[in-house]
């Protein structure tokens, strides 16, 4: 439980001073802005960490070693920073089975401003459990949104997650289960595969090409010896001396061999030098061999922005080789680490946790922030989102309503963009096919109402999703922009608070 | 155990099959690229990592549940993917008892190329350990390098480091130590404050403002409460409604309430706008009230190229307010969070293990990979590492030599360019003051060596480190490049495997 900010066990100590700590409140977490990696851009996330963190939540309660820990903290005065009986509530009350979560489901296509889960509860732990819950779901989340676009820049080829050795330390467990959520079919991490109840995959390293040749045995010894031992999933890696002149002559002897033995080779794997060249050439040798099904992994450095680029260069190359095209990109395997696992271009997803409502004497009263910015002021209240879908079955917007408020499909409905006080649309009647409430039940009181959904239901929202999305918004570089807005009524209670609070001060 | 890649497994089973499990081998961690934030690189590496990989690898075995999941995998074939006699061996022998590791200690400064740590053990184990040590360390060493570049470019004012909201899940708490490690004062993260003995800090959040608004009770009301619980240590978050209308005026009430009570406050943070203007109107109005000792707590997107943009304008632009620009520096207090935990611009630092020796007959024999990169290409054989120093006691560079060399003061100094063939350097005799081993035992057959430094002596390491630091490399931009060489042997022998392997393919 002391996996949180110190500001957080500061704060509740003052809200319990005042008698505040059970006053149910309400706080939004959303996401400002899309990643945006530099050269290319998110047009949308995938949201994912929501079960890490519910399991989290539901198992953590502060220990006695935390309640030392605190009651150890002096204040610059000298005096212990927390008082005794402070610590004493702390150590029974503090825990989260107070707390309901609605949130969009993991998996799906989640959209700036839009609230992605709202979290009520009684304000000293619902203000604790704050740090906690933007680190699930802010990495999780950054990272499946990650995965999504490299798989969404794959045309449907595997993609392998391969970047637990540049990434965060036990964090990257965490990073591996959203990017098999947002877009990875498999993992080489072990641990996590056995979790998420897939086959963990993987070639061999240069390293193991080296012993033999240390030993004498050469490349082709360190083939043979692998392909004894896996000769039904025999991937070799060809380029620790010379990927054409050396690794791909030796695998296809190796092949050979296998093949003879009445063994099917599964692939070689490329993993440096100009891949798309590379992948031509071995294609060549490969059919030449009379291994025209052998797939070839390519891996190094790989990501959204690479992949295209390859594929846009197979594509334009192939056909001088002879080779189609089509069929040497339906034989590719990606295998993708470093930038996948740190989200290379785009470090940290800026998901915030915002108080936007409070009971107070039997009423909930909104919440307000005013800001130096605009953009960073909370859409305040209680609310439901809804997603518009138009008649070609694509979402066309995210609309924030109040909690009993309820799109009319059969009126004109008036729409206003977030922050932006007079931008607004109207979507006439009729032209809105479906509305859908995005937000679910998953913690009441503190329990889990949403079962654990499997990998492969996180995965078909995904896919559901992405296929409602209109193009423009997936595209690589400069997306479109996907509308999220509030309803008239919110918008009045937005401009009436920040008046009222400018005034109040 | 199972926090590791597929390969090693299957790879170690290779060894096992071929009874090449136990012979020993060397392998040396070292990264090839400082990282490059875009605007801004680095010109050296703060290391750090080690002490949790350290714990990891005493602590860790393959439990019975691991052992289980291992041998529930089926091959493409439909076989158990590992012989059950391999996981009987795995299950007894599978522990790093039998490494050794000679290391760089935690806090110095670090170069590309260069072995920063050098692990000799029985090659499956050691192949094993391959994915969990990358992890450790290679996460670990970028957030020091980035908490030092920021540290460096803050003219010694605290740096606190706020960022495990948006760090990476629990791989936060690895980057928050290693942050510490590297130039960060104090963090907010209360669990990684009291394993590190120190005092955790932090302020207060808007949220506390908004909800003593939504009581009607206003910001004025919000800071009393903070300052009545807090009032020896009361910093107060001024920009939930407008920092230089409502903020400071309320926070310059409550300080002086405090003052009147007998304590002293602490500071105001500016959490938003344009913190460089923003500073100096904050202490213009502080100073005004008689409060010029009040420290001004900076944050929202800091990083090392913010302050030191923050710092030159606050310098240019505070005389004309009537302030002393080195005044107001000296109370600066930065809280760094998003930016320093997630290495912002440069996500990943591309450290790699690579096999440079293996025992065979009894003895050792270099490993070597080619590459179509020859900056790929490891340096082969066991060796040490040298920091050479010049008579103004700075670091010139650091040399790879043979196990059995060491560098003689008294002649020249022939260094070699590690992977370009042509290009060297020779150090005139009596040019160089001194030479530094950097390798230390810090695991002896699985045994730990090196004590566990505390954070003060890592501290220590660094601040020596870049005492000693040519200015040029250690700057923001366009560092100069620091020079890690090879010995002539080392060189020679580095061409010998190259030809051996190439020829012998």
């Amino acid at each position: 439980m002391l996996f949180t900010d110190e500001y957080q066990l500061t704060m509740a100590q003052v809200y319990w001073r005042r008698g505040m700590h059970d006053q149910r409140c309400q706080f939004d977490y959303f996401f400002r802005k899309y990643p945006d990696y530099g050269e290319h851009q998110a047009g949308y996330c995938v949201f994912a960490g929501l079960g890490w963190l519910l399991d989290w939540m539901t198992e953590t309660r502060f220990t006695s070693e935390d309640i030392e820990a605190l009651a150890s903290q002096r204040s610059a005065g000298g005096q212990p920073r927390f008082d005794p009986a402070f610590l004493e509530w702390l150590a029974v009350d503090g825990h989260f089975g107070d707390i309901t979560i609605r949130s969009v489901p993991e998996g799906r296509v989640v959209h700036a401003h839009a609230p992605v889960a709202v979290i009520e509860g009684p304000l000293a732990m619902t203000q604790i459990l704050e740090t906690s819950l933007l680190n699930h779901l802010n990495y999780a989340t950054l990272i499946a949104t990650k995965a999504s676009r490299v798989a969404d820049n794959g045309r449907g080829r595997p993609v392998l997650e391969f970047g637990l050795r540049r990434g965060p330390s036990t964090g990257a467990n965490a990073g591996v289960r959203a990017a098999l959520i947002g877009g990875a079919d498999f993992t080489s991490d072990v641990g996590i595969s056995h979790v998420m109840g897939l086959d963990p995959k993987g070639t061999h390293a240069h390293s193991m090409v080296q012993a033999f040749m240390a030993m004498g045995e050469g490349e082709l010894g360190a083939f043979r010896a692998y392909a004894e031992v896996y000769p039904d999933e025999c991937t070799l890696l060809v380029d620790t001396i010379d990927s054409l002149e050396s690794g791909i002559p030796n695998a296809i002897t190796v092949f050979g061999e296998l093949r003879q033995r009445g063994h099917k080779p599964f692939g070689i794997r490329l993993d440096s030098g100009d891949l798309a060249y590379l992948a031509i050439r071995a294609a060549q040798q490969l059919d030449e061999a009379g291994f025209d099904d052998v797939a070839i992994v390519l891996s190094s450095n790989l990501d959204e922005l690479a992949l295209w680029q390859i594929l846009s260069q197979i594509e334009a190359e192939a056909p001088r080789y002879g080779l189609d095209p089509d069929a040497l990109i339906g034989r590719l395997v990606y295998g993708v680490g470093t930038r996948l696992i740190t989200s290379h271009g785009c470090s940290a997803l800026g998901g915030v946790y915002k108080l936007v409502a409070l009971e107070h004497e039997g009423v909930w009263r909104p919440a307000m922030k005013l800001s130096e910015t605009p953009e960073k002021m909370p859409i305040p209240g209680r609310k439901r989102v809804w997603r518009l879908y138009d008649q070609r079955g694509l979402a066309t917007a995210d609309v924030v309503m109040g909690e009993d408020e309820e799109p009319d499909l059969d009126a004109d409905i008036h729409i206003n963009h977030p922050f932006r006080a007079a931008v607004g649309r109207t979507l006439a009647a009729g032209s809105v096919s479906a509305a859908e409430p995005l937000l679910e039940d998953v913690l009441v009181s503190g329990s889990r109402t949403n079962g654990r959904p499997s990998l492969d239901t996180m995965r078909d929202n995904r896919v559901a999703d992405l296929e409602r999305l209109d193009p423009g918004v997936r595209r690589l570089v400069n997306p479109h922009r996907y509308h999220v807005s509030l309803s008239d009524r919110v918008r009045r209670l937005q401009l009436d608070l920040i008046a009222e609070a400018r005034n109040g001060t």
